[in-house]
């Protein structure tokens, strides 16, 4: 921690902040500048709060030096983390295509759409059994019996699931069904839902909320490893900003960003982001582009009786051409992609 | 509704957005204009999601003209709410102090406290049992004893209560203690937890999140509203900019735009908004001279030792500035202001 | 300036950046952390640009201490600046009012309004004859038959006039006509303008650009001061965010920010900042609350038929409104307003 | 346009909202819903400003339908603009590569990097003669002495420059030297600027400011348009929001969003953008993938001593990396780009 005094903080005023790094157990070093003086603060544990020190007379600004997360840094293990669902693994350089319809609306159309991403090489399947929704009077979702028809879907078509938790006290029950649970963008910073997910030890896929920095980001991702799991998948789904042109701003510099210093993978969901299924594709390969380990898609047959999103759906024939510029694109990158294989009995 | 059809949009693409208009039951009214037609939607009641019409050929845009609000709404209700908790009148044209620490660290720091608050004129209490924190390493408080400190505070001052609540499993519990629960920003959009608190039927204030837009946060209101209380308290906190200065961005506009459309109340947190005791006062004073029914203040007589958030809470003698200049300029703009009346035994 | 040193970093790493720090001519001052060295810099000027120690291996982050202003800075000038205008003060402690058309439309309507401000009690005038317009088809202003207009209007009522300059080329001529000059919102970091406006040594109203940190916003103010001026006064008027219930985010927490680090005037434009009438007396009382030390206000009286941003003007009935409310507020908070005295002969 | 009555609005609040379309020569068509009339407006012709309905009783809100640039616009020019510098070509699917300097320091800094790029098969020269600085105490390029370099340095090597005009006074002087003009981010709104650089004529590099919106990118393209010039390419180089793990953030969204509405060329900045060499070749690959017509890249052999943003300059070997990923993923996506065939005599 460094902190920085103002130009006319007085002696009793410097003498106040170093009495009390001393009352707080820290080491204090002063720098003196041209103009002001800056104290080094060592010997803190870096996940404190901020220990007040700015609220003292004469003290400009402090400046945390240690980030605030452990578990998720790459500080603590250099080497990317490599989260394993099923038989599909995130972080070894490939590319992870998990995809599916928004909801589960009902048996016929998620079975449908199952087998179509199975047949068309994706590698996971996608689904919302319980869905938040900013309004109180839309479709909320199916329910446990979505998650009964997601487990069909699984078997049938040997596609791990993964699905959203929205409320702690279901988390066990969804934990049941799914191979890999989701924390939704509104939720990233339900402390208390990420607490009872992360006992579950399941993996994890958590959404940036939409207006959380990146430190933000792996604090949440911490909650979830601090309580249990160690497969934490962030993915990036856009966030707010002053643009209208798409739903959020994709925020693909925020993959480098997150490569250096945390050894966690990544993923982008470009059907969220953008709204329009027009702009799916492009930002898809943006995604890939800056380093994305994998893509989660919605994907419609019907996206005009669709109960949620269906203007950003990816009709079957999108989503085979996408496919294909994956394999081309990952292909010219070095990096690995392969269609699953079908194994359909 | 309004649909835009591209310049270029065939006879075609037309009539298949009138087909589709007509499918959903509503009604087409074509607008002709010299480069393009847009097509009016009636019967639609306003409330169901995007109906897929931005996903046909030749669309260009879908605009909502019904907001998705309706509880919330002023045009169901023009007049002002008033909410009542205890003897505390929230939207009469008063200004309600809500005051206390962030956090209940301990009986004796929020006995002091409070019992500061009752001399000074605070309105009622504010303090937090269970405090949704950044880090999974930091305090995250009392919880139960924390409520029952709190309840002894209420016997003791007479001032209401409120507090947070963070998990729907808790929410009963908290509401036994409780004369107001609150739903803090980061659960906003926490639709379960909003659902569970709304059944309680007790007075609630819900703090806009930190990217909410006016919409989203009527919209929040609305799960309240629609699940059992109609008693509700907008909190405008602060929002996430690109600006560095302040911990947040205080949005004063949003008061003078949320009271065009709707009839709920709304209140001030200039606490943390700034994140900063010196600007606490002018944004206190910035809230009410936009039209503030009230404002959220931490108060702290020892914040060197605050467990949460310290360097923004108001000191006793600042808090007492606070309440004089209240007095003065609420008188000015003719607005309702007393101090409590002390009525300790 | 401190250097944050990755973890991971080698002796190397860190002999290389403290060769490149007495490169430069600096002094190193190496803190060691439990997980990483820091190292203090000191001796260098403070105003230079990032002098490639984060490109250099091992370093995790570049910290700059001292703030790039200097001329703006209180440290410098620990002092309220006092800016005069005429006979007009801003930075005493008082509330100045500058209000008038948006746009000088033509002779009579600019001198009906002046008439009607001088009456109502305003300081100043405003109105533009070089306007910014985001369309190429709409109207651009007068030019130089606006300035006669406006110096006609000053002649018959007194009130020094504030009116905007576009291009540095025709900074002379504005100057020979308007009693200060205004640097518009799109034009804070325009540099060429800001030299040559400098140049002038006339009082300057700057508009805080729609995204410009505080920052980034003195360091345009010193600009103007680095090259002649040091009369100038900082408008916020509004900034970028995602929020759509105002054409503009009026952020009032600049106001005690800004005064906290720098001695210059602040003053708020609540129209600009609305761009919707009902909401400019709510935020203008909430910049007054805030610390402001002046309004910029648009007041038209036929604002059906206003050129520019009809819609946000005050109509006379409103300016007199807000005129009696700021003498009512500005009491209570111990604060100078006083209506200007008439003067016509 | 479409006017969106209040429920409450009285026949009174109707009439006079149609007389006040019928005074400006338009036709009101109403549609009336079930809680509210809307009325459609036809005959505007869609590039005026608020025509003042908004500020009238009982009208809730003016959408506009028609966008307000013409020249900028895909329904004007269906096909994409292809903008020709020298034998370089924009918009024909091809990626442009531009590199060099962030600034011309000195010639043989200049000519030597220069020598680079034509080798390593760049497509033009960047480099910037005059450099709008956020301070005033730091190098402001070398002016017309730096032209001569990047004229001398385009006659060694054959590459076409592109260089920024900061001052409408100098446009004409930097035309004489420049295949291609830039317009910088902090004056994307510099109106006086765009139009002395549209009368030019000549080919237009125009950067995205900061916080402007597509409408606002593609208006201030068509100030350049209606002034002149039709070789307008657009450059996203990231946009301000709170995120601060870069320096900018890159929208990728921008770019299918604006090719959907303009036939205008869009190339990105991925350095200026990050503002740190290691996130430069992702979000150059991100810019391709999400459909970018081309790349803007600083590159520097020596970045330790560049005077300008040596942090985020691509080295000599980094630049060599990108042009082997280029050739490679360009392939992938069936896209143009080969590089620049070396004919130095």
């Amino acid at each position: 921690m460094l902190v920085i005094m103002d130009a006319r903080a007085s002696d009793e005023d410097i003498q106040r902040v170093e009495n009390r790094i001393h009352e707080l157990g820290y080491k204090s070093h002063p720098i003196p500048g041209a103009s002001r003086l800056a104290i080094g603060v060592t010997g803190n544990r870096g996940i404190e709060d901020r220990i007040y020190l700015e609220g003292l007379p004469g003290v400009q600004q402090v400046i945390p030096v240690t980030k605030p997360y452990k578990l998720a840094s790459r500080e603590i293990k250099p080497e990317n983390s490599l989260v394993t669902v099923g038989d599909v693994v995130f972080g070894n350089g490939g590319v992870v295509m998990i995809a599916g319809p928004c909801a589960v609306e009902n048996r016929d159309q998620t079975l449908r759409i199952a087998d179509l991403m199975v047949s068309l090489g994706a590698h996971m399947l996608r689904g919302g059994a319980y869905k938040p929704r900013t309004s109180p009077y839309t479709f909320q979702g199916l329910g446990e019996p979505g998650l009964e028809i997601l487990a069909e879907a699984r078997e049938r078509t040997g596609l791990p699931v993964v699905t959203e938790v929205v409320d702690p006290g279901l988390a066990p029950l969804v934990a049941q069904y799914a191979d890999m649970l989701q924390i939704g963008t509104r939720n990233m910073q339900n402390f208390e839902l990420l607490k009872e997910v992360g006992k579950l030890g399941k993996p994890v896929l958590m959404k940036r909320g939409m207006s959380a920095t990146l430190d933000e980001t792996l604090m949440s991702a911490e909650y979830l490893m601090s309580n249990g799991t160690h497969d934490v998948v962030v993915c990036e789904r856009g966030v707010r900003t002053f643009a209208s042109h798409a739903r959020n701003t994709l925020d693909v510099s925020v993959i480098p960003a997150l490569k250096q210093v945390s050894h966690l993978p990544i993923i982008v969901d470009p059907s969220h982001a953008s709204g329009n299924r027009t702009s799916v594709i492009p930002l898809a390969l943006a995604g890939v582009g800056a380093g994305a380990d994998g893509l989660l898609v919605d994907v419609h047959d019907d996206p005009a009786h669709a109960l949620v999103d269906g203007p950003q759906a990816l009709l079957p024939e999108d989503f085979e051409q996408l496919m294909t510029l994956l394999e081309n694109v990952t292909s010219a990158l070095g990096r690995r992609f392969e269609r699953r294989q079908v194994a359909i009995g």
